[in-house]
């Protein structure tokens, strides 16, 4: 297929690379040369603007950092919708909110482009990998064309509902993630200050009702697992500002939709006090550290 | 066995009715004579204080409702230290502060009597079915003896490490469980006012990092699950009052350590709003209701 | 003096008219068409546009409801920058958040129009009576010469620094204020639920180290002060959505200064929660019936 | 008047040098001999336990840390009750829980001593200077016989209701003032960071809604007052533990009250943070620097 792919970010290249891999013809464009360059030394085409990238695609696949990029590069004068060839499809991969997602696929509809919001889970590796899951917001029509091109980016692909339905799935799972790891090391470091053995602790969580992904995949204090961020100082997975951008976009739809999200809004502060300390980049489960008794 | 039981309430009955039907020897005695005298007509002896109904017990067992409770039946005039016979040994089911424990525990020990905190989790179905499961605060000497005793009242019997702990791990587990209720209820409630279908975002929710046991087995949502308190207007279950309480344990055990548990206090206060509603006895996953929106 | 003024609702109105009765010449301009007769028939002149309005100005003052009204009234086609005649000066009142009221004053300055941003308090009253609180925010040459054109709306004409102070100003002292009376309606409630009457706590509150203008001007405690909302069941006032609204901008402004606000971030979703119940028109101070229980 | 004196720490030892310089006759006691010895050297007479203290009085005032120490000295084999004359009236001021204090003052009742619950603000600089206000929960015909006695200690002597109110008055106080504090520091920590002067800030609260005694008398705001302990790096003045302190009490009596105290819970957690962070001796408006952006 010929696909047109807009932004090439820390998540973007992979991603495009495993289109590449899987023989699809791919013209592409970033902001930055060099990440341009990086994807054209692979075999794709690349373009000097998203309006001549998207006018090359069937389809044109966007993965952007927030909600003004996204309008930026869908409906500015040099954009996708000013150059997308008729018929093209779209699909923005970007975590965004909502509301925007709905206002931008309002207007590639009005031009006759269908499109779907399908944001991302499984992080850095998981686009590495194309083991990402798939979030997808769509009509039906669309999501049953969509499954062969996210196929080998992704292995979980679920239709969550109308445009806009796959961000609201995102920022409420990140919503719930925010404030079960921060419950996670409240319990940990409790528990811990009590003098319970942090490795039996994680172990009678998770086989009793306390149990999450937070306490038995990516469990926050140290040296209870091997393989997770707090097995190695915090470093590289899910950064705290990301984390933090989550819950803006969470707290933020929630406002709009005047809906109280209580501890959602004290994990954003939490994670806020916590990046104003220092460790925006250190994975999210470092938060612990704002908690824990030194030890 | 000879086995002394003392506090026949709602969880104390059934679980001493299965110690009779293993074939265990029963002393039985609770403050309110009817329940002394179910247990009897089964086959129990009943006895006149805790005094008299440890003095026949080789073990004493027993499952009261408060601090206050645990040390008045084992500390008071007519309590179980003023009867034991020389080398029983004693089981406390209650759920209490660790503090408390301890304390009791040592009082035990000077005497004598090796001492295990057990309290349990699984509620009155798990009780009545004999598959609770017991966190247990013991010696390993303790704690290997213990297995015969409990194994006919519940299928886990999990040693959390010395006297206290068992109660440590049930505060800990029960602060993360009655954030987590809440996390659940708001991501679910946001998305629900967002648009998403409730099903669909609790079967991604389930599948992804937001995963937890408030979202996959208890889910709050009504519509989402069947045999769940959710499904039969919040009767039954483990009630809103209940959790403040264990709440209550968590941040008096935590401000003692002088640790902070910020979500946990936020928690209690949500948890005390709600049954200050009315909803007290409700299943506490009926906190749902204190932040959705009515459909 | 020629004065522009654009906006012209519950507060705008009464603004315009005491410019009116101070003998300032007005052409005034509101999307409402009502709104602009009522103030023709008083002796301003009708204008059909905010373009328009402005080109007759040596000042021109806006009153509005947000930002997006802002940015469209002073940067799109029909708009003030369109309109206005070399060198006339605008005042904004709206109540914005502060990056905004920086991009619009800066835009008008490379048209060569100085600009303050004037956020006021003392609400419909203190707008009838002319004797509003402006919280300015401009370079000082500017400030010097703002005193004429205000005073006859306003008592206190207070510069708080260069462009866009002004409206920090006044989202923190309402960030403190919905704060503060959060904070006196938990303490009276504790106070009348542990028995001392209502009256004699707030005296001593009045009198010791909690006190504040929430707790001895505005007590939201029934029957402790007359002529306050509580007194009157919470008509008038302040509205719950307009704090509501002033909360939002303080917590967003945080966002963006990477400045935790926690106990700011709690009240804002407390009043949602109190919003949500159906409150949003009563008077802030009855967020207090959140949390009292029922007398 | 003879007056035993019992607890003479850093507020009850001045407290009792200022009912002897005013003429009266002191039997004194505490459980640090040399406490006894100071006074003791200033004209006291020393004695042996609470209840040869008590046994010298017409009234016995008590000035203790803690509910159980209150408890112990009031009911103790060595206690007051044990020792008093006949008729003998009590005054405690002690900041303790109005349960309590509620429970000691009927068990005096029951031997005929009537009792009031008094608890001090004003801190260690008005002990000294005999200018504390006193909060006192009695009978009327008590409280109109304590004002001779009280006098010689503090300036104002405020009756707050029937026994326990005292107490009440005060956690109530100190419930508001642990949330003010904290609002105030995100406030000025906001405004700061939006690029406010914090002095023309600090003006502007204190002269409209946000005014409170945090702001205005004790602002937390490093160069913002003189003569606080922010002008002073947070030394002196009142402790983060001693406010820690009075939070749990707070916390505690709404729990026991079934009401709940959101914020207040909230600003528990911040301090029991910052304690936890080593500034538990400091003054608690150095919370301000759990929140503040590095300047």
């Amino acid at each position: 297929m010929k696909i047109a792919f807009i932004g090439l970010g820390h998540m973007g290249a992979p991603m495009a690379r495993n289109l590449l891999k899987a023989g699809h013809t791919l013209s592409v464009f970033d902001l930055v040369p060099g990440n341009v360059e990086a994807l054209a030394s692979l075999g794709a085409s690349a373009a000097a603007s998203a309006r001549a990238a998207a006018s090359q695609g069937e389809w044109v696949i966007t993965m952007l950092p927030s909600s003004p990029h996204v309008k930026g590069v869908y409906l500015g004068d040099e954009g996708v919708l000013a150059g997308a060839a008729p018929g093209a499809r779209f699909i923005d991969s970007s975590t965004i909110d909502p509301h925007t997602a709905r206002e931008v696929a309002a207007a590639a509809a009005k031009r006759g482009h269908p499109m779907a919001d399908a944001p991302v889970s499984g992080g850095t590796g998981g686009a590495e990998a194309g083991t990402l899951t798939f979030m997808v917001g769509a009509e039906p029509e669309l999501f049953d064309q969509i499954n062969p091109v996210l196929a080998h980016m992704g292995r979980h692909i679920v239709h969550c509902g109308g445009v806009g339905t796959g961000q609201t799935a995102k920022i409420c799972n990140n919503l719930l993630l925010g404030i079960s790891m921060i419950g996670v090391s409240e319990a940990m470091s409790l528990g811990a200050a009590l003098g319970i053995e942090p490795k039996v602790l994680a172990g009678i969580l998770n086989s009793s009702s306390g149990r999450c992904w937070s306490s038995d995949t990516y469990n926050p204090y140290p040296g209870v697992m091997d393989n997770v961020p707090a097995a190695r100082g915090y470093a590289g997975g899910f950064g705290t500002d990301l984390m933090l951008k989550d819950l803006g976009l969470a707290t933020d739809a929630a406002r709009l939709a005047r809906q109280p999200v209580i501890l959602g809004a004290m994990a954003q502060q939490l994670y806020q006090m916590w990046s104003a300390a220092g460790a925006g980049t250190q994975d999210f489960s470092s938060i612990i550290n704002l908690l824990k008794r030194p030890s």
